[in-house]
């Protein structure tokens, strides 16, 4: 017999689901939300159900909006001629919150990884070549993931794109600001070396 | 201009209001859900919208439950002159899962904390006086945490209880299994020594 109510273990089991919510945390905020009240846990239910009823894919940039084209690929005020490729919605966002890059996106939606059997038609490269053919763009800059995955990727990218006739460029590689020369790992510290820029 | 759709932040949001749920792993739930599909979006949602709609509180050991009173209080075969005292219904699942223990529960919804202003009237104690007096119970066993609140809560208890004639335990304190003599804290080996049993 099991102490549990059963809406109870079904919640628990559904926030089990997420990623990086194991079954202890998923029942801590089960009973959290027991214990707050009813608003908080319909107000997250609410917002759950509309997640996907409330957003579209752009069809320009293939990021998640909730207008197709997106704000930023009907924005006038941008710089229509650079692009700059993320793999996933989250990238665009923290390049945003940099402030300092006023061109367009376009998101791929992962990388390339044989390992996982992601080959470059899983992603949406196609929708950017035909981007990219349809003119008025000088500039890409490809921010995938400084990983192994992302490396690949930026490299077929840069493979298929140079033909083109668009300057393909990549995020720099090095130290990154705040940190600790001593505590660098060697790989970083390598590529701060490859990378070193004259003063 | 802000490049999340509306549904995407205020589930962000949302999530974000969670205990130990940051701004970052909000975004990273949501994102991930809607990578993941509609489904477990859906299945999500109405888990949390069942939640309280579902569920009452037992009117005997005012545990969550299906059911007024619950499986355990209403349970025959348990030993129905034992009452473990606990402060959250986890608890309540905490002491099922060792397995050991059949008698009933009583569910106090937090513990005595004059910093929190959290004072006996909040809590179950009043129901839990009234099942005494009921008669029926020889043994409380007040399974309060470890902590200056729980120990506050566990003293009151004693006090309110001793004199209705039934027999008051604590949980022991001591090492834990499977732990270290070396790494234990200074107060859990004081706590073991003071609690040393005659082999």
């Amino acid at each position: 017999m099991s102490a549990t109510p059963k809406p109870v273990s079904k919640l628990i089991e559904a926030f089990g689901r997420l990623p990086g919510i194991g079954p202890k945390t998923a029942s801590r905020l089960t009973y959290f939300l027991l214990r707050s009240g009813k608003e908080d846990a319909l107000a997250l239910s609410e917002a759950l159900a509309e997640l996907h009823s409330g957003t579209v894919f752009c069809s320009v940039c293939c990021n998640i909006s909730e207008t197709d084209p997106c704000a930023v690929c009907s924005d006038r005020a941008r710089e229509r001629d650079k692009v700059c490729v993320v793999e996933e919605p989250l990238d665009v966002l923290a390049i945003e919150n940099t402030g300092v890059y006023k061109g367009l996106y376009h998101v791929l939606h992962g990388h390339i990884s044989p390992m996982e059997r992601i080959g470059p038609d899983e992603l949406r490269i196609r929708e950017l070549v035909r981007r990219i053919e349809g003119g008025g763009i000088s500039e890409v800059i490809v921010a995938t993931n400084p990983t192994l995955e992302g490396d690949a990727t930026a490299m077929y990218l840069a493979g298929i794109l140079g033909p083109l006739g668009v300057q393909v460029s990549r995020l720099a590689l090095g130290l990154p600001r705040g940190g600790d020369l001593e505590y660098a790992d060697r790989v970083t510290l390598a590529e701060s070396l490859a990378g070193r820029r004259t003063l």
